[in-house]
């Protein structure tokens, strides 16, 4: 399913980056939690939030998908 | 910001396929004004219902980025 597949890649990406899911949700200026549920696909995330997870992880939003 | 770049992508795409907004909404599966709401960028919209105007659309998500 398309959440559990972006919820991998943002996994993916913020591990290469060496940040905890805190510090990610820090620095996308969102709730731990919210960041959480997206990570394991059980969030259907916005794309307004998900440019702000792609900002933060210094990653072009085409490359979540 | 994000929800027009996308709204042009999708409405570029229904438009190179000669499909209708009432058309691409029946083909996905969607209201026809939420697609309107999506394609103005005025609708923050979900990865789930972007899968399926992609799906709809034949075209690969990531082209709509």
């Amino acid at each position: 399913m398309i959440t559990h597949e972006i919820g991998n890649k943002i996994r993916y990406f913020r591990k290469q980056k060496g940040l905890s899911q805190e510090k990610l949700a820090l620095l996308a200026g969102l709730d731990r939690t919210y960041l959480a549920g997206v990570e394991s696909g059980k969030r259907n995330v916005t794309i307004i939030s998900l440019e702000k997870i792609a900002n933060a992880l210094e990653t072009p939003l085409k490359e979540l998908f």
